[in-house]
């Protein structure tokens, strides 16, 4: 086991050390992706009959989302769709067009694309399947469009994509009817080699979660990790990177990139084919090499992305990167069940979070309320009758984010009869002003709709809720880590 | 730290070969606990006033989910109370009480238990707190009421506890008001050092969460997790044992009771207290000794204990062992998204489960669909024009269900305008009869609403779903381990 672990470091210094010298000229970013997010005009091309998926729906969704850029369909077989001009070919549209989306079989997207190029169209995105991930004849195909593209100058993502979404300017390719017209502007970027992650799978409306971009890869023939990420780099609404990934096109480029944007942002990735039958059926999903896990989970350590354990995780641990940074790794739990403090203790160390003292200040106004509150974690449960609830919570917490031995508080919300959730929204209304240091909450109770409208509600504030506590206590731990990296605590 | 390992296995091997020495006899049943699930008569002493809190909201909530026994109050301040004549003492109530449940002040509890005794109780949960968890005096205290009910002869649940529900009777003792009035009778017992698995802390009814017992031992100092394992390896209503510890009283005796009750049913056990600190915060909750981890790790596995690793998986994992038993570890992976495809084969591998081959029947039944759904995962989501979905999902589980190559299935179902919830009920009410393998299920969609309606009356059928793909995953894992240790598989 020891020589494997050589030879593993051995691989990741060579990787590393490769990017450090060389890498970074290759780095450079090899084109700007802003014609897929911020097109001033779209071109769909393809399907258009009416329904629940295809082309139509994708116009119908850039209306719904209010996309204020020009919509061009394109199909020779209508004259109208949605009220707009339909066009023959790309050709025949009486304007440049910055992004297309293209929904046809398989085999006429390259003719299509090779249209586009003389259309002078910059940016594609490929939503038709039946390439590298179907068959040899498809990942033959495959390669014919990404010579067109670079011959061409046509930037290609996908294909078997549903493409992006921008929430700044209400761009949502998805070729799904979802039955929702809004996502919530916010500072999370989701990128992945899966539809997993775009509307037509996340009730991103439901949950009020906060997004600035959304991306599917899908067989990521040209578009990929490392040029997404040179673009959310620069990208002002995002805050924190978050990705999925099935394996990594070129591991020096990625890193070398991921080494410099970690310092502006933090990066988060899933990586899956850990297991070998993993990577095999990794590579029939979107044709991708997986690679040496164990490579991948030491170099992502040397440069400093953070990488996380399951979907669960790479979706909801983002969301603590919109609060304050933590100045160390001092943790403050406040709970209303003793055993979810005993367990979010465990995960606590377990991701390197000390359980913070309290200052005798602390201990001496919480004391007064209830002793069981005086200690950490602080026990709300036992201190229920000592006064109205949510106001002890107030108090509870508030002593917590002002004791200076105190980096970040994760709490735990009950509500039930004793404690309606609106109770809490004005709690947290108030804590917002004066909340300096990062919050984690998750939230029980009796009534999946009560927990899920306090969710939605905090979660409008911007305070971060998880579908479990220790999900919640891996945030802050992670978010401390982020800090420490980068030399804030 | 190969020293360290060898002084851990010979701990444990001490430990176990005790106990299949000697502990044999010491793991004789000391009582029985049918007084706490089973009672014909219980009283309630103590705090009577209206509200949301206490004993009164007991009697509310034995009415409420119907409880048939006789219900006595007990207070001397009262006359009456919900249409029940209150008596002042244990002893003036004019028939021998099974059951009483004591919520008075920690100081008045041990004159109470004694007139208990007095009275011929046999059984008494004591909600009230301020005993060992508070304080040095309280610990006296509770000292105090073991001794008395040693001497009495009254077994006693608690202190601190909000007590036990049994669906089987309607027996509801927790004292908090919760607003639902039903818990769907099923197989799983749910134990635990906290009130987190009660009623007043779970949506049961939303969850249509099958259950069969629930105890919360609060601070254990008589009735323990060893008495419950011997109790519910009796129950037939209990298929399945979980149990949420943060310390064992007297492992040795455990481990004998878990080695003989794991070949009846599984028994799942998150044991916290895993860190230092975690240890002491244990103690601090309940008063327990939490022990070294190691030591558990390595003694649940050779008695063949099930261990989770947190109190979601503790909560959901058990809802697989409804479902028929596996004859070997080959999964089968239906997905609607290639993604969660990679990421659950990564999962199966590391709980050691296999990708099923799919034999040539179901190979060439597949491919006649569409190509994606012949392998495995098998990819519903590119199929999606072939036909209907939903049928297209009836016609690939069933395929997968049919396979001898295929042990069990994970399906996960996306719900949304092409595919609503009712369709998929249709399905699985068909599926009912058929299925003689295990499935576990994971929903996504657009809207939460949605998901949580179709997870509601897909648990109805008694088909497992979870909150995630990874943990259906892994609870098909932990099935095909326990069929495995039982020799099923």
């Amino acid at each position: 086991m020891t020589i494997l672990l050589k030879i593993w470091s051995g691989w990741v210094n060579n990787m590393v050390s490769a990017v450090e010298k060389g890498g970074e000229a290759e780095a450079e970013p090899e084109s700007d992706l802003s014609y897929f997010f911020e097109p001033r005009s779209v071109a769909i091309i393809g399907a258009l009959r009416e329904g629940w998926f295809g082309g139509y729906v994708i116009i119908k969704n850039l209306r719904l989302f209010g996309f204020p850029g020009e919509i061009y369909p394109v199909n020779p077989r209508y004259d109208k769709v949605l009220g707009l001009d339909v066009y023959a070919s790309i050709k025949d549209v009486p304007a440049t067009v910055d992004l297309v989306i293209i929904i046809t079989p398989a085999a006429t997207v390259p003719g299509i694309l090779e249209e586009c190029g003389d259309a002078s169209v910059r940016a594609a995105i490929v939503v038709s399947d039946g390439f590298a991930e179907r068959s040899e004849e498809g990942a033959k195909l495959q390669e014919e469009l990404v010579g067109i593209g670079r011959r061409e100058g046509v930037r290609i993502l996908g294909p078997n994509t549903v493409g992006v979404t921008n929430t700044a300017n209400g761009l949502v390719t998805t070729p799904y009817e979802f039955g929702y017209s809004s996502i919530r502007r916010g500072y999370v970027a989701l990128a992945g080699q899966t539809g997993i992650i775009a509307p037509q799978a996340v009730p991103y409306e439901d949950l009020q979660y906060g997004v600035s971009k959304i991306c599917d890869f899908g067989n990521k023939c040209d578009v990929d990790e490392t040029d997404l990420l040179e673009y959310l780099a620069e990208d002002a609404e995002t805050k924190v990177i978050a990705m999925y990934l099935e394996g990594i096109k070129d591991g020096r480029r990625f890193l070398a990139t991921a080494k410099r944007v970690v310092k502006r942002k933090p990066v988060i990735v899933l990586k899956s084919g850990r297991s070998e039958e993993g990577a095999r059926v990794a590579s029939s999903h979107t044709g991708t090499l997986a690679g040496d896990d164990r490579i991948y989970e030491a170099a992502f350590r040397q440069v400093g992305v953070l990488r996380v354990r399951n979907f669960r995780e790479l979706f909801e641990i983002p969301k603590i990167f919109g609060q304050p940074r933590p100045k160390g790794n001092r943790i403050a739990i406040i709970t209303m069940t003793g055993g979810a403090g005993v367990m979010s203790t465990d995960v606590a160390y377990e991701c390197s979070l000390e359980l913070a003292r309290f200052s005798e200040k602390t201990i001496g106004e919480l004391e007064k309320i209830f002793p069981s509150l005086a200690k950490n974690p602080s026990d709300v449960g036992p201190a229920m009758f000592a006064g109205d609830l949510v106001q002890i919570y107030k108090k509870t917490i508030e002593a917590a984010l002002e004791d200076e031995n105190v980096d970040c508080v994760s709490v735990v919300l009950w509500t039930g009869e004793a404690a309606p959730p609106q109770l809490y929204v004005e709690l947290f209304n108030e804590l917002k002003e004066k909340a300096s240091k990062p919050i984690a909450i998750w939230i029980y109770g009796t009534k999946v709709t009560a927990v899920h409208e306090l969710s939605r509600e905090l979660e409008k504030l911007d305070f971060p809720v998880f579908l479990d506590f220790e999900t919640a206590v891996r945030a802050l731990g992670m978010l401390c880590e982020y800090s420490r990296l980068q030399g804030d605590a």
